[in-house]
């Protein structure tokens, strides 16, 4: 390719880059309190604490520079992160990453036949838009793609 | 506690927060080849591709945010990543945390007991100093605490 087209690209990756970025690590754990205490230690504090009753969790978020921990304790042994417990033990549960246009890279994922979790781009807590990728597309980690909720009156894509 | 005690808490805990970053993700993956491409079309690309022959594995850093995706290939069945995989398949395999004080850090979660994997802060690729806490103690992920090599002439702590 001509050295124009290699500039081209470079300054279009670096421009996608800017605009994605770690949201947050989901870390399964048996205990908010036991586990709290070392990434206190480490300088972190926990800045939201709550349970989300439809699945049966209780969370913690730690923020950690532009991004989180986010420890999730199962309120009930046959919930998502339950399960993962019993199958896997304590650890890393999913990686969120944070995209300004979710609706672009939906479509890029799905039309380059990237296995994804979610079939469409579901709403979450306080309108927060996200689908997940399947590991065996990743590298073996469960990965949430997100971004913010649409303002009042928009359409989700 | 007084007002003033709890407002001066969590000054602290901000100042200490501002200072720490996650690093990067570390990712074993049998091939860096297969899975990079999942990641270069969410809008990430490789910045560094280089083989640290010690520890027989080749990584990639594709820059994430302030943070960065870390692509671990063994170059040895029989090598730490080696082992990794045939053990528990692909997936995430550390964490790393960027501080300003390692030294203070260190010392803080030695003193409370927490498991460190190393014994000592270690020095790493262009002096970066580093060490790892047990997963035991962090809710079942291996961590990274690290921090920038020493200006020359430094003494390590």
């Amino acid at each position: 390719m001509p050295d124009g087209t290699n500039k081209a690209l470079a300054q279009a990756a670096q421009l996608l880059q800017q605009q994605i970025r770690l949201d947050h690590l989901g870390v399964a754990v048996k205990s908010i309190a036991a586990a709290r205490g070392f990434y206190e230690l480490l300088g972190l504090h926990v800045q939201q604490e709550e349970t989300v009753e439809h699945e049966q969790v209780r969370t913690a978020m730690l923020p950690l520079g532009e991004s989180r921990i986010e420890l999730l304790e199962p309120t009930a042994e046959d919930s998502t992160i339950g399960r993962f417990l019993a199958r896997r033990g304590e650890g890393l549960h999913h990686i969120a990453v944070h995209v300004q246009d979710i609706g672009a890279a939906f479509a890029r994922l799905k039309a380059a036949h990237v296995r994804l979790v979610s079939g469409q781009i579901r709403i979450g807590a306080c309108g927060h838009r996200y689908f997940f990728v399947h590991p065996a597309s990743t590298g073996g980690v469960l990965l949430e793609v997100c971004a913010d909720a649409l303002a009042e009156g928009g359409q989700t894509e």
